[in-house]
């Protein structure tokens, strides 16, 4: 593996042809987003260029790529992936190295040929303007919309604490090359399934709150998946809910299985190790964001989770 | 009523002194962000400026403002309101004609002697902004943190429609000059209180859809308020909740008084007018935004104001 500088990867962007460029399994508007600009910059410059055929990419995003999807028996020469911080995340059915990884993730495995990281940057979309910009001299309305959903994706719309005065200033060139930021946002940010509301709304109303708030836990049940009529689609990022009470240093998330297991997912602050607790029901993760099973209903996975949640909080 | 430019607001602020800064009615975040960094951009000139003792100022807000409120019997010579439209909007207890209104409203009713008025400017914040930058060549953590929250108070933290490129770029100086976004983003966007979230959790649960979605409305009853603890602290823009359902053209939501009366708030798509429904129940307002109240419980305006509201979105 071969680590190259911005400069580099243009260049050898600008010596290959017939690009086939790789989303991760579980697409986000990051990796979506930032596939999408640079296939239309790249076909921009006169390449042949198209995206993998991920067949996860969701409904809201698919305006921004259907249009771009190789066409079936497509002869690609050189892949490119973006957003990809292991080989693991490869999409379903695509197998193969890439030649060139364009990532902004710390844990980069190095799994390509050649890789231009760039880890202080909030969100891939960044990097890949920077790209767009030194192929073309420029960017487009239609590539700066995909790019607008990368980086508000990854910074939570400027709310996540990897904002940075940089990521600002590349949203801004951004809305000044046109992307529709007003539609953008309430699609992305400011609008939701009236069945995601729903399930919101039983979630909170059955908020559990332990040790004065400093442990919030959020149970969704098969039963209020079946009563709020939310499906995976409306399930983005819903591990989050919980960690929105004030004062909360461990938010856990318990989804009840068909089979009547539990999923857990714990999100803390800087103070609690989540991949400790989560490590003692054989699970695991980042140390403030893990994850377990536990082969028992929702109440006994609490009560099994929190001494274990305590002896990590008071440590 | 006289109309001031950058440079002449300027320079009136430098001739002047001994200033009391004031903050509009209910406090929001722009009007008290921009009030407290005005201030501390003043003081580091030389001046004497303090803040109207606006004792609506919420518990998040005080940290910025608590050592900048003038002091008990301050003779004051000038007095600037930042924010504030209009007369009626004055902080309880003030009465007299501020010399000097800073604002971004563009219905700003002339109300002071002179007016630096910018209504491209998405907060108030932008305009304290450039005014501290021109007094003293640059800006402080202390002015930055304020203005980081006036702009995204206004901009639901760069989500909503008046977001251009110029707030982006503001929003970056300021972080550049040190506002802890993180910290802010946290306070202000991502944590509420546990009452405020076992509201949402009761009002999502009870939402009501009328004519495929395009009607959402949410009803807040005084049982709601008892169960989950709320009290007015808790209610900050609680009428934005019921047009997050994806496809609500008109989101209503219903307030039941103590009395049992009640008080409704309508938000509308730009293809209905919420005024003109309000109008037929004596209250009114803005194309998008408008109000009334109804001696009737929650239950029976509801039937009342649908006819109205299917006349307005079928017109």
């Amino acid at each position: 593996m071969k680590n190259l500088t911005l400069d580099e990867a243009c260049e050898f962007l600008k010596r290959r042809n017939n690009f086939l460029i790789l989303t991760h399994t579980l697409p986000d508007g990051d990796t979506v987003g930032s596939a999408a600009a640079l296939c239309l910059g790249l076909q921009r410059i006169g390449k042949t260029a198209w995206l993998y055929n991920n067949t996860g990419i969701i409904k809201k995003m698919r305006p921004y790529t259907d249009h771009l999807i190789a066409p079936e028996g497509y002869v690609y020469e050189t892949v490119v992936s973006v957003d990809i911080a292991d080989a693991k995340l490869f999409p379903s059915g695509f197998s193969g190295t890439p030649e060139l990884a364009i990532d902004h993730h710390p844990m980069n495995t190095g799994f390509a040929d050649m890789t231009l990281l760039d880890c202080k940057k909030a969100s891939c979309g960044e990097i890949v303007l920077q790209i767009i910009k030194r192929l073309t001299g420029g960017i487009t309305k239609e590539e700066a919309d995909p790019l607008y959903i990368a980086v508000t994706t990854d910074t939570g719309c400027f709310r996540y604490a990897n904002t940075t005065s940089e990521t600002l200033h590349a949203a801004a060139e951004l809305l000044d090359a046109g992307a529709d930021s007003a539609r953008i946002t309430k699609a992305f940010f400011r609008t939701s399934s009236l069945a995601r509301i729903k399930l919101e709304g039983l979630i909170f109303s059955g908020l559990k709150s332990f040790d004065d708030g400093k442990i919030v836990i959020a149970v969704i049940t098969q039963d209020m998946m079946n009563r709020s009529g939310a499906t995976e689609d409306d399930m983005d990022d819903i591990a989050s809910l919980a960690g929105r009470a004030e004062g909360c240093e461990v938010a856990v998330t318990i989804r009840e299985q068909s089979n009547g297991t539990s999923k857990v997912s714990l999100r803390t602050s800087e103070k609690v190790n989540a991949c400790n607790v989560c490590a003692n029901f054989g699970g695991g993760g980042h140390a403030m964001a893990s994850g377990c099973k536990l082969k028992c209903c929702p109440d006994e996975t609490i009560s099994r989770l929190i001494p274990y949640i305590r002896q990590e909080l008071y440590k």
